[in-house]
């Protein structure tokens, strides 16, 4: 897809994109299903944070709905309505607590104003990636403590999808030691962000419409976006020729949340349908990720100079996590439990990744 | 669990375990689903060849089963039968191809005699983890080639879970060069025992019940069985001090194969019901084993020498594993061809694997 195409037709809100391609489906599945529902439909509307046809991520929940629909033999009915086209796409959160709209599908870490330790489930810079912490919501106490804070806000979340690992970023110029990124004006949000902060740069914010923009024309020196597949649709590779890799956000996970009074209502049927459709998109989702980003990488690398970070740097980005964490911890008991928790299962399940991943790569590869 | 009680309540074959609790879990789904089918029910009986209580592996198809009937309000009814109650536990593959059953849940591993080819789907030495294979099977080629083989013996292969990465073993003496390996006996099966035959290990088979006894009296020197969870029941920590890391199982996938008929005859939303509770299974069973893994690792780290193979030995494999693979090759069209689409997805991926997981993993630990 070109850039520009790629920008406008998905990233760009527009009315054109106001109501997702949900209802063709349907129509289409109703002629598919040996004994399409005729009894009272169970319909709810679900707000995104991102345009219906957003690749993988917003096509992603297009197939939730659609497989939701099958799975019900056509009683339950998920209405996906594109970001901005009902809830505006950082208030799906407010409105879903409010009881507005019954879901939203979108990022944990947009919610850290609401409560600091939510930044935690979106993922932690050199924390758990995205095969772990699902391991750690589903095992590891990890959707106890998402649905307790979640609950304070009259809402019920569940895995919606993750983007496996995401890169480091890309810099318009070589980045060797820590006193190449002082001064730096770089698109990085969350806790990365505040790490970048301490060593120097100055995170900014900036919606994803504006960032090529920006980059092309100095108004930043660098920014992160996701990986290979979506990045390379961005265009960056023609404006910041080197492209270093990720630590910031190793398993950023997505979410499908109800209002918890919508989700109370729902029979145990339809729960379960909700429940094992998320699954479904979960794993497709980081399967599809994989998969595309692979593909893209193999161009990407012919096309820029794929660098690591240098130790100098990675060892001063996680000594300036720790002084960010233990920040938060201070502030908030929320952050400091969930962190706990985060990290607890990360020390239990060290020495066997260490073993059985890492060791058998290198001995693969 | 006792290695005792686990061997006689799960391993071995017994009249007490002919069926599954399915029946007792399906009446209590019907009080908690709102709406009890009252419609026609489809019935379709499923095979196993393990016993129903065998962790995870046989828990997971009863939770599959159990999903399915929860998803359909009851309208799809799968009857789980334990290893040996309806069919024995290798002959599922011909039960399910002549229609004696709807269905089994076993390894693809067990079928190399039908087709080579099969061997691949199974899981290759030094080749794709459990999650790269399921990536293969969805998005590069995999299922395609799958589902046309399996096609030859009128049956309908699904993905029904993964083991994870598997460990090399568990090994009396230490071994530390080739000459150690020469003259041993080993349990090991499929490609990996032709692998450490040309590296003079003479493989075995036995069954599970009686690996313990046969290491234990020395009628075998080694045995590799699955991961630290599986293999901690079983006891042979006590017997054989020398537990080696896995390069022979790295991505061993389980199925749920239908007779073709069977599934033709099902509705495309009983089709879907079953797709998607089975990526439910696949997800929550490599979840269940990392987690479960990671808790048995660190007990057996205590009481056992964790030993990596040396590069010699790990070299002296892969030449070897190169020699059984050319074999193959030119015995069987359908063998080069899977194998094949299987390395052609490994190169793709491998650039990417190595920046976005390898190297995350050697900056964050």
């Amino acid at each position: 897809m070109q850039r520009r195409k790629f920008i406008t037709t998905t990233l760009a809100t527009t009315a054109a994109l106001s109501m997702s391609g949900c209802r063709i489906e349907k129509q289409e599945d109703t002629q598919n299903t040996n004994a399409p529902f005729r009894g009272k439909k169970t319909k709810l509307k679900l707000a995104t944070s991102w345009p219906a046809q957003f690749p993988i991520m917003g096509t992603g929940v297009e197939a939730f709905a659609k497989r939701c629909y099958e799975l019900s033999g056509g009683s339950l009915e998920i209405e996906v309505y594109s970001k901005d086209t009902l809830v505006p796409a950082l208030q799906v959160f407010d409105a879903a607590s409010a009881g507005q709209i019954d879901a939203f599908h979108s990022g944990v870490y947009y919610w850290k104003g609401k409560d600091s330790a939510f930044s935690i489930f979106g993922g932690v810079p050199f924390g758990l990636t995205s095969e772990e912490m699902i391991t750690w919501l589903k095992f590891g106490g990890g959707y106890e403590l998402w649905r307790e804070l979640y609950g304070k806000f009259n809402l019920y979340p569940i895995i919606g999808g993750t983007t496996g690992p995401q890169m480091g970023g890309w810099f318009k110029k070589e980045i060797n030691t820590l006193d190449d990124l002082k001064g730096l004006k770089m698109r990085m949000p969350g806790l990365a962000g505040e790490v970048m902060q301490l060593l120097g740069v100055t995170p900014v914010l900036l919606p994803a419409a504006e960032i090529y923009t920006a980059l092309e024309r100095g108004v930043i020196d660098a920014s992160e976006w996701v990986g290979p597949y979506l990045d390379e649709m961005m265009g960056f590779s023609k404006i910041a020729p080197y492209y270093y890799t990720g630590w910031h956000e190793p398993g950023s996970i997505l979410e499908i949340t109800f209002n918890l009074d919508s989700w109370n209502k729902l029979t145990p049927q339809h729960q379960a349908i909700i429940t094992t459709a998320s699954e479904e998109l979960t794993a497709t989702m980081l399967q599809e990720f994989r998969y595309k980003n692979a593909k893209a990488f193999q161009t990407l690398q012919k096309e820029v100079h794929i660098r690591l970070f240098s130790q100098e740097i990675m060892q001063a980005a996680k000594e300036a996590l720790g002084i960010v964490l233990a920040e938060e911890e201070k502030k908030s008991a929320n952050f400091a439990k969930v962190l706990k928790s985060h990290n607890d299962f990360m020390e239990l399940n060290r020495d066997w990744d260490t073993i059985s991943t890492k060791h058998f790569l290198s001995i693969r590869d």
